[in-house]
């Protein structure tokens, strides 16, 4: 591990969202290993982490070094490379495979990009296999930045659409992290903040902060400030009070796994804003890619949670007073904690999907209309 | 400030409300001085803390050392005994009511308890007043227990009722402390819990940790443990996704000021609870003792939200590895953060209101049948 002080090497093509200023993705090849931006240092530290095996990329993949369906799924496909590079054996890629998914349950990119990486490799003569992996997971990674970005120029459109009926700056709402942070490039629900942000439109984000994890206050709000995005935090339960005064003008988050009705998983605590926007009258997007969207899924109720330590809820970490990151415990010695990680908000109470291929209604019809091959 | 070895000193009445086994008050008079817990020290220390002066009781009052609407009201009527016994002036107990009043916004206790004592103190000759005040400050306590005796009477037989219709312990979820800590004993929420739990009746606490000062987490987790009442943590994003899947029974909350026609003024997040439980039929009750209800106010919508620091959302406090309790900052430097500290909840998402005078639906009508002599 080493601290980055070129982030943005010159030999992987540059992104669009800036760390002060520099161009930057969360994962990149670097001569035969994968670096990626080690996100439970953040906002702290910004630190590099390098990925030599397919253990490494497992480990960083369950410990959340990268997180958010897209990135998760970038990284398997390099955990797969990386696993190739060293045996490009049917057994062992399949092992590799299998541990890859055993790391989280609940984001549908991971399944899919394993799945898409060993459907190509397999087939091949192994001498072959890591060559081919390498470029497939080069290919996740631009095919995520190409969808993103098309997500940016289609909600952009919407927020135009709503900023163009109000005085002032436009108020977004997000949760957790679905920015370039949880992506490879441009991010999800916060495509649309860069893309409209860039044309012009004055906006300020509202950034739920996402507890337990604190994505959003450590991961959002991080990413928002760099890039120079007015923001501010707030507690996870002040969006409906907000929502109540008038101060949100639109919610967008992200989705983990959208089922083929429009039901969708993210982040726990975002069926309460979807809730509170439908009593408010607040328009609330869900920003899916295709590969987040599950047509074998009939409904959302078919998706597993993860349940996620209780240490996530009991303790947390923090810059201390002598600069230092330091974890504190919050509850008392002796209270057990709960820990669901993800939430379904029923497409019922959603104003529209944001895909790459357009904004639909969320709804099997809508869904199947975009994705036809798909069904 | 000492540390307390002796929490029940045999001057006061022995509350019902027990720690490890000790029957315990939050505020008890103590020598022409006033001693408190002191709940910025908790769950980590059990600290009491004494309050010699008007300015001591003021600040308990404003830095949080004592909070929930009733103890507020609680502490500033010993606020005026501890300013009358040096000071029994016209001007200078006014001035002592403003001062008091000016400490938090939002609670109708303060206020209500400032009047009261002030109303009966002017009348007086100067040379009764502070023997008038310690007698009134202590009568106030004594009618807080006996209103939260009677909310748990009433709530108890609420819990008796939806039990009877299950198998296995209720579960029932609370959102901030609205328990024994919020009160002089008892609690208002919690009060139908601990009177059920005498009753025999199997039942396990969600607790929502309540962002961002988590009172649930540090107090009403603490003050169920010390009681020996079964309990979980979770973050206030989760309790959404625990009633989707029907694993909590009832939801009793507190409330800082009620309106005339029912909407219910309690801390940040409540208001999402209530939409959730809606959405999932289940059964929403709002603990409020006479004193919080203000028929003066017409909706929730006339209530003053109090915006706290936003360093409340930005730094946290807990135990560190060393057992020293100490302050972390969560977000990244230079984010702002915004705090609203309540939310109101409106009467229409509410099941219930459980009082003193009994449990009646959150309707102008209703609380006018419950106290007619106050229209």
């Amino acid at each position: 591990m080493r601290y980055a002080d070129n982030p943005a090497p010159a030999h992987f093509s540059l992104g669009s969202m800036n760390i002060d200023g520099t161009p930057t993705r969360t994962i990149w090849p670097a001569d035969g290993a994968v670096e990626i931006i080690d996100q439970t240092r953040l906002p702290h530290e910004y630190v590099i982490h390098r990925l030599t095996s397919l253990e490494a990329a497992a480990e960083a993949i369950r410990v959340m070094r990268v997180r958010g369906a897209p990135l998760i799924g970038a990284t398997a496909a390099y955990g797969l490379a990386l696993a190739a590079s060293r045996d490009a054996g049917d057994d062992a890629l399949r092992g590799a495979g299998d541990a890859l998914i055993a790391t989280r349950p609940t984001a549908v990119n991971l399944q899919w990009a394993v799945r898409r990486v060993l459907d190509l490799l397999l087939p091949l003569p192994p001498e072959q296999r890591a060559a081919a992996a390498w470029r497939e997971a080069a290919a996740v990674c631009e095919e995520d930045v190409a969808q993103n970005r098309a997500i940016g120029r289609h909600g952009a459109d919407l927020i135009k659409a709503i900023a163009a009926r109000k005085m002032g700056p436009l108020n977004l709402l997000t949760h957790c992290n679905a920015g370039w942070l949880a992506t490879v490039d441009w991010g999800t629900a916060l495509a649309p903040v860069y893309a409209a942000v860039a044309a012009g439109i004055p906006l300020h984000v509202w950034v739920d902060e996402t507890r337990p994890r604190n994505q959003g206050a450590s991961l959002t709000a991080w990413e928002l400030g760099k890039h120079g995005v007015p923001h501010t935090v707030i507690a996870d339960n002040a969006g409906g009070h907000l929502m109540q005064h008038g101060r949100v003008d639109l919610c967008i988050v992200g989705t983990d796994r959208t089922a083929a009705n429009g039901d969708v998983c993210n982040k726990i605590g975002t069926y309460l804003k979807a809730l509170a926007a439908r009593d408010n009258g607040v328009p609330f997007y869900v920003a899916a890619p295709g590969p987040s969207i599950d047509f074998t899924l009939m409904s959302g109720r078919e998706i597993p949670i993860e349940e996620r330590s209780a240490e996530e809820v009991t303790h947390i970490s923090g810059l201390d007073g002598e600069g230092r990151v330091s974890t504190v415990q919050l509850t008392p010695t002796g209270s057990p904690a709960a820990n669901p990680a993800f939430d379904v908000t029923p497409a019922r109470l959603l104003t529209g999907i944001i895909t790459e291929r357009g904004v639909c209604g969320a709804s099997r019809a809508a869904l199947a209309g975009l994705y036809p091959e798909r069904l």
